[in-house]
């Protein structure tokens, strides 16, 4: 998972962005290296640089066009937001396995609205048929519990001619492996664990008849690619966010292909006895690094980490760091000292951003090394 | 002003960091580009890159060698913060044009502590012979203001065999353009304003007075440069802060040579009535680029910028761009789109720094572009 975003340029995307305004300087006649091939047309805009191994995405009358269903997530995860940036990405990250940054354009949904998606995740009724979740049976100790938690839809669209064509999509669907549920309102929240296997079989059924759903929507072709990727959801409180585990192609009508398992698994450092971590060698990494900084300054600095494996193998890691600054100079030297025991101690060959933040929470510098680089590069915030 | 820590190398100091710890994998014998000189010692050790265009810190036992008057400053700015990261980063800058950061080793100020400073920012009295403001004269209408609010030093040291001399220093003073202050505890704020020459004549005053204490301090050779760095104090209400006028060196003894005036004017965009920016071709830059920007969403996103002029030419620009996001993928499509409308329409030329905050203040992503590039460099921060 790449979160750079890398550098954008392209001739074509920066005239489109001065058209309108003869007076500001085009700055971009030189140092293009994009691999733009889109055309203006009135109807829509391109964000991005084709040559970035980030989706382009699609500007409609100098505005973004945003999620039919913008929103739900938030709702959806308001107990742990972690869940709902690991649910974006993670969908992002799948797509890539089957729509290639250079020729696909990223729409953010446009089929599914908020109605339907707050339909679907409901629970089955009467009033509301659509409802994946089981009926309503009570409170008791043999509740249905609430399977499915969230739906994403992200587009992924190609340009004829400059016209933006709907050439694949996939659907995300979040599923609860624990069921919070309150016996009245404002009452203590109880907890339910819903079992894996369980979970999973459920999950299939659902992403069966939510491509059935969706390959019947007004504009959805019976011959794109439909991807359906499956989230588990993290507990409330977990300090980690959810990831998927699952994935199946459809790529004609209702058919869909095999599951493809994934073992992703998001781990905060440094580990606990209740939060363990792949790779013990990681962990010494971790530790050393973080003796190292946290005894700078006289006051001790925190130092977090959230990372994501893949099976036993880290493949990124996102660190923070937070302590009290008394002057910039203080924020200048850290900052040259942290880049300085992140090349020596943090693991190797893999993408690390390293955050230091104040002791008011804001971002006071960041350093950040890709895969495969030594060094890591430093930034000096200012201006917050 | 360059704030753009560069990147960190040197075999040296990675092998430095790596002593007293046999398990860490040695990733920096690839790579490294440093000029590093220093040699370890029991006594003290380096952070930073001799090559870069920041100074080295010194790190102490594996502790930082923080100031002796720490904490004072951001106790004097406690009501406009920016004051004291303007002092800092300033007094550095004009350090620079004394002190390469190619052959001086910066140190936290060591000669000053923290009960001397504090003596000194005090008014004159029979308890309090070394204040450098006036006599208390009650708080009528002729009222003795507060001329001096705040001392920092800078100590610039060489490395002599593996000894670090000092051989350099940097006292920067704070002089006020207002006067605050209360006639009874808790009452209300009064201000008295200070004309600006009254105020220029009295820090030329006090700096001679503190030249002549400093050169008696034990460990201050006679013979080593200081500069005396004068600053004027922004307002507390100011949403900018202040900015260094003048300075001075002192090459030997308590004789303090010609002063160099500064035009260093530090502003706000947008522009408003009260806060106009030297330069209207920037204005116009800023104002379209916030157009292109603030609409992107259909929730508004708010963008200002601090900046810094040298007379009426731009140096530098910090953009700060707040707005609210429903998912990750906003946050993707909105960074590469400021991306592109940066260089479409903010000056060329100057080092520029964009922060991207969601809505609960926090950095979401960070875009740069050093002096004379054409493109912006894009981060996405996760893990926060």
């Amino acid at each position: 998972m790449k979160r750079k975003a890398g550098a954008f340029v392209g001739i074509c995307l920066a005239a489109l962005l001065l058209v309108g305004c003869g007076k500001s300087n085009n700055s971009s006649s030189s140092g293009s290296n994009g691999t733009t091939t889109t055309k203006k047309t009135d109807k829509f805009q391109i964000t991005g640089d084709a040559g970035s191994d980030q989706y382009r995405g699609v500007i409609e009358n100098g505005r973004y066009r945003v999620s039919k269903s913008r929103g739900v997530g938030v709702q959806q995860d308001a107990n742990n937001m972690l869940n709902l940036k690991n649910f974006d990405i993670g969908m992002t990250d799948i797509s890539k396995k089957f729509f290639s940054t250079q020729s696909y354009i990223f729409q953010e949904g446009q089929y599914l609205s908020t109605s339907t998606v707050e339909k679907w995740l409901g629970r089955q009724s009467k009033d509301n048929p659509d409802g994946l979740n089981p009926v309503d049976n009570g409170n008791g100790s043999n509740r249905n519990p609430m399977y499915v938690q969230q739906i994403g839809e992200q587009d992924y669209m190609k340009n004829n001619n400059g016209k933006l064509t709907l050439a694949g999509m996939t659907i995300g669907i979040g599923m609860n492996q624990k069921d919070y549920y309150q016996k009245q309102q404002y009452g203590p929240t109880f907890t339910q664990s819903i079992p894996h296997d369980k979970m999973v079989a459920q999950g299939k059924a659902d992403a069966q008849k939510i491509l059935e759903r969706v390959r019947k929507i007004d504009g959805v072709p019976n011959n794109i690619p439909i991807v359906i990727a499956m989230f588990e959801q993290a507990p409330n409180d977990s300090l980690v966010g959810g990831s998927f585990y699952a994935y199946a192609v459809s790529n004609n009508g209702t058919k869909l292909g095999d599951w493809k398992d994934l073992d992703i698994k998001n781990v905060v450092f440094p580990a606990t006895s209740t939060n363990s971590v792949p790779n013990s060698n990681d962990e010494h990494s971790f530790e050393n690094f973080k003796d190292k900084i946290q005894n700078f300054f006289p006051n001790l600095a925190g130092v977090t980490a959230q990372a994501q494996y893949d099976g036993n193998t880290l493949k990124e890691m996102n660190v923070n760091v937070t302590t009290q600054f008394y002057s910039e100079t203080e924020i200048i030297s850290f900052t040259q000292y942290v880049a300085q025991a992140a090349q020596s101690y943090l693991p190797n060959k893999i993408p690390i951003n390293i955050q230091i933040l104040g002791s008011d929470g804001k971002t006071q510098a960041f350093l950040s090394r890709n895969a495969g680089e030594g060094k890591f590069e430093s930034h000096i915030l200012t201006g917050n």
